[in-house]
């Protein structure tokens, strides 16, 4: 493989000059809890507000407000955010924006999200347009209760899952991108946009199998167009392949020479304590590998014990109808290499 | 007012390289009929394809496929393709634009995302990374009956429609972007990203309404920022505000000194000949804005009769569950100034 399209590194790294998140109560309850910025105290998953939907866009308002406040920004120092979800048109991050005057970019990557806005961001704020502050947000989310009864039914229905089957974060993650002298931060030097990968997985129930190939497909492009290996890395992280579609991803790999294995974890893997509970094959939605990257990861960045991280978030390219409908599930992985420079 | 957020002259203006449309039997009969590069000779508009989702897919298909053709590009000399509809989680621009092996950004900005699309286009060309072609591609589209039967009802069950009602165009616009040194192409120089404005409107059947507060606010604020006025551009004209939304943003306009009358108009007005037809407020959907800026609006500007345009669309963020759970309408306009320099 020869093809190293979709690869950039960009004119100037973009500094992820803070990070907030926010998760739910099983998050709380797992191996992170206790990194989220933005918890509800009620443990009902509501975040005050009568509908899940609306909690989700609640998660986004207090996770970017958070982000926003802990270097002192307002919303007039930040050019534009870039933002999404998995509800319908994307009503997580409208409403949950809405509230702050700062032009909005809407984005729709499945669960690939937080990374296509970390990109989007990133290459925004190398503009330097003199209009420009210079600083972006980047936020995602999801909402397990929302994206349960949207995607396949109400949970009152008690519904039996497969192994296979992914338990959708409740939970967000907000980024600010900019330019900043401090060398202490994390920056985004490269990334590698994703392109849709199809090949032919049509089970609801396995997200993993269909994003696998996406993230293989990244990753080897990664690898050719920067001559670098797994062993170059402190840490290889998908998004939300979970325990089946992680698997998939090591033995290809592996299978094309490039074993993963110590480098490699999956959001997915991380938010939960998996084994034995009903999370089956680990976190998946937006607000995994926003919340993870947030909550668990930057700060092991800003401490020193990680300083070169492939963040690789994946996302579904479907709808239920388009899966009833008899179609493939296509993937998507976008990456982006988080560095911190001493 | 004297906020001029979200305004951005690019530091190299992108050049509109290509453009193609799609339009389907309403849309033929139209106006612009005779202009559009793709149409279904079956006047079912099914595109060759088995369900209403599958032919705005293929629409989107055949019109990027068409854009390209007309340069002789490749999918090896895109680097990158912002493509967004409005059918649930995007799935028709993700299965639309499958078979092109080129990165892929999906968005979601509801009617606006032609706008979003051509801004992020053109803001990505500007990046000249060395690993670029430095082109992308936008695309974005809507099915009447795809969207009928997702947002309101199958059209088999013959609603009555509101006279304020709008009618999804069943369109796709494409459109590839680049440098070149021919004067002769219209360029993108400069643009302004929307903010969500939200003035109360919750009238599911009155999008024209719920969307003219965002193009006010949008225009005003791009007048502010360029010390422009109405007289100084050959057209203005939003992307599917329809009849209702038209006359509200004239009257607003008027009100706070810019009288925009002359130079002003709607894609969802040009589409249709709206009078004693059901189409009542005028067309509407991403393919609206998309489809009469391919078809109608760069051909004029390359036979010279149009210089100076600014181009806004419009969009609804709203899901029917969200208004169902009785939320507002909020909306947004993002604004592409193109012009022809010579």
């Amino acid at each position: 493989m020869s093809d190293t399209r979709g690869y950039i590194r960009l004119p100037s790294p973009a500094h992820i000059l803070s990070a907030a998140s926010a998760g739910g109560k099983h998050e709380e309850n797992g191996p992170l809890g206790g990194g989220f910025d933005v918890t509800d105290a009620t443990g009902s998953d509501k975040f005050g507000k009568d509908t899940w939907e609306d909690a989700e866009s609640e998660m986004q308002r207090l996770t970017l407000g958070a982000a926003m406040r802990k270097i002192g920004k307002t919303d007039a120092d930040i050019d534009a955010v870039f933002a999404g979800d998995l509800q319908n048109q994307c009503v997580g991050s409208n409403y949950g924006l809405l509230d702050f005057d700062i032009p909005y970019f809407g984005l729709y990557g499945a669960c690939s999200t937080s990374a296509e806005a970390l990109i989007l961001g990133s290459i925004f704020v190398t503009l330097q347009a003199p209009e420009h502050t210079g600083i972006a947000a980047a936020v995602a989310s999801s909402h397990n209760s929302a994206a349960e009864r949207q995607f396949r039914n109400p949970i009152e229905y008690g519904g039996q899952r497969a192994p296979t089957s992914q338990w959708t974060v409740t939970g967000a993650g907000a980024f600010i991108l900019g330019h900043d002298g401090d060398g202490n931060l994390p920056v985004v030097s490269d990334v590698l946009i994703g392109r849709s990968v199809d090949l032919g997985i049509n089970d609801l129930n396995n997200m993993g199998a269909a994003m696998a190939p996406a993230a293989l497909d990244t990753l080897e492009r990664y690898f050719e167009a920067t001559g670098s290996r797994p062993e170059n890395y402190d840490l290889i992280l998908t998004g939300d392949l979970g325990r089946e579609g992680s698997a998939i991803l090591s033995d290809f790999m592996s299978a094309d020479g490039y074993e993963i294995g110590e480098k490699y974890t999956d959001c997915g893997l991380m938010i939960y304590d998996i084994d034995g509970t009903d999370k089956h094959a680990g976190g998946s939605g937006c607000g995994c590998s926003a919340s993870v990257l947030a909550a668990g990861i930057l700060p092991r960045m800003m401490s020193g014990e990680l300083k070169n991280v492939l963040f690789m978030a994946t996302g579904a390219l479907m709808s239920p109808a388009s899966v009833w409908q008899g179609k493939n599930i296509p993937g998507i992985c976008h990456l982006v290499h988080i560095q911190k420079q001493e």
